[in-house]
């Protein structure tokens, strides 16, 4: 399958996104994020699909945003009031997706090419990756919520310098940051990436990782463990009586795989999303 | 002192809680859940407890719950309405405690074994630990308020990639991440947990511990720093009057021990406190 | 030029206040606070201030509150309803700076001293620096915002270990922590804030930071990343047609320096600032 700026992939539960325009080094553009966005649906309704993995063609993940226009490249022509972030609704779409996202970070992730990745799950890097919040170098402001994402993943300290500074910085650095888990070798960098989401595809229930991922992420937000309790509360008395509850457990008890059969195309419990959906205008 | 499912022991200012069903891996019952909330009210109306530590019988820490209903251990017989998760009601409590309290992780630590220590102040685990949020190979989903502790605890990508493989893993790893904070051989395991203990005990007030500690959990929930100065403003001119700012700052100037006598059971300020309670309902 | 308790310097765009009280081992009192305060004000209102950096007069960094009035120090003489931390204040200001604040701590930072820099947003130490949250051994409180700031820089476990302990611990330990992101010999430790200061002054737009900085620390608190998105969009919006975003990108395609000319003092968006000012009384 293949799309104008992205190619995407389906295999063995594992939908793998590549960021397809190589000889802009994958710079991105609205057609990019559109099409990025449909993949994402993609992997929301198929329940084939248990992990995303996102990568770059070529030498380059994403070199930032496709500046053909120069100068005017943030010259928009809606209004203040109006104007939405392209950057910024692709991240609200990553954070809002049932399956784990991964990161390979192939090579140079600059600008929304370093953002995008944030709310991602999992960030790994080949050792030829390098990063940049470059934007105060470019006379913009950060974006693609980077601005909530970076603080609660590298620190609040770690992430004004690399944002004051606008520095371009190597792998070996955001592995010790904590901005990525894992550096390899690029030739490792996609079995990395790969292992990893067959770990999860291979032995976990769809249903429980969509819940977790909603629940963690919505939970970062909340003001007290209380409210983690109460959506805890509901998701283990409705799953508790459900068949990935009695397989999950009595394959343990047997000592042998699971067998999960639950979808999260049509099996989400009713109370599903629990909530309320955050909007632009308020 | 001898409880059901656990041993109680206060010496020396420490109260140490020992999951006590070392033939079940001390797995996690209702019962154990009502004697350990037992047991933390205790350590909250006690003067003489300073720090409680908390560490397992045997060759486990705790194994998760007991699973001796098989595929129906979560089978709740309330309504989704009413329930609420065991493992959350004892976190919360933990949550509430004015006492640090330290988790002394001497074997596996899996599902339960694992979450209920995220609410506590300091993890230490010896190098025969293995850690686990194994909930979604369960084809359950994570409790214990784990979805708002964890990703506060080790980052949101971390927290994400251990719920969402289900994976177990070794000490050493919970180390890297900073889920524990010390690794030691077997044998040192309550003597590193103990001595923290002492260092607390023996140098501190308990008045200003007890402040400090629901302080800085509450504020992980703040979204501005000046909640934190409305608190710190009151805390600092009551206790600026009293007996212990007294000899605190009287025993650094004279160069000698102090001697703390105010006491938690009796001399918490009028205003403490000064949270409005989270109710489960709402 | 000369303040009663700090010396403040401006040269190529960086301010450094310096904590002059070297007799008291720069001991914070009532002076100290409201010079610091009028530099600050100074920073924001000054294009030609960047960056600001603090350290230390002589051997110590500030070795907390002075104590000169023993045990009646925190005997304040308002009320409990109207009493403000002083710690706080400055933290609360600091918080609201327009430009990057970074911390070269010399030597001691102990109470106070070591809480007054948490707002910054980097710290860097001498190996000959010690810190401390030394509150509960000496039978007081924690202040300066510190309740709210230190588990978000080191986590709630950490921040427990040393408030509940009271210790006195090494730059080494700060590094490990993430307290301080670099620990270099007393001969180097002005060079390094230094570098750090041209690397933000020589590169990027002083507006582009200004707004980073507001973004960052606000969003710390915000409860999801549509806040961000709200924000980013006006952001990019507003900036993406201005002087320094064309100059950012034009340069960047020329391959040639940038040459910023947009000042803080008078060309903030009309939308600056952005948030509701959260205030003491409510």
């Amino acid at each position: 399958m293949m799309d104008e700026t992205i190619k995407v992939d389906v295999s063995n539960k594992i939908m793998t996104i590549t960021l397809n325009r190589p000889d802009k080094l994958n710079a991105y553009n609205r057609q990019m994020q559109n099409d990025f966005m449909h993949a994402l649906d993609r992997a929301d309704s198929d329940d084939e699909v248990r992990v995303v993995i996102v990568t770059g063609e070529g030498r380059a993940f994403c070199a930032g945003a496709d500046l053909e226009k120069g100068g005017e490249t943030f010259g928009f022509e809606d209004s203040i009031e109006e104007h939405r972030d392209g950057g910024g609704i692709l991240a609200l779409r990553i954070y809002e997706l049932k399956k784990p996202i991964i990161a390979a970070i192939n090579g140079p992730a600059v600008g929304i090419g370093a953002t995008m990745t944030l709310p991602m799950d999992v960030r790994i890097a080949s050792d030829k990756a390098k990063m940049g919040f470059v934007f105060a170098r470019r006379g913009i402001t950060q974006e693609a919520c980077s601005g909530w994402f970076l603080p609660r993943i590298v620190g609040i300290s770690q992430a004004m310098e690399w944002v004051s500074t606008g520095r371009i910085f190597k792998a070996e650095e955001a592995l010790e940051t904590g901005l990525v888990s894992k550096v390899v070798p690029p030739e490792e960098l996609m079995d990395t990436a790969v292992s990893l989401g067959r770990e999860i595809a291979d032995n976990t229930s769809a249903i429980s990782v969509a819940l977790s991922r909603q629940l963690m992420w919505k939970m970062m937000g909340a003001d007290h463990p209380m409210e983690a309790h109460k959506i805890e509360s509901k998701y283990l008395y409705w799953v508790g009586k459900r068949e990935d509850a009695r397989e999950g457990i009595n394959s343990f008890l047997e000592k042998r795989e699971p067998n999960f059969n639950m979808k999260p195309s049509t099996d989400m419990p009713e109370f599903y999303p629990w909530w309320e959906e955050r909007t632009f205008k308020s």
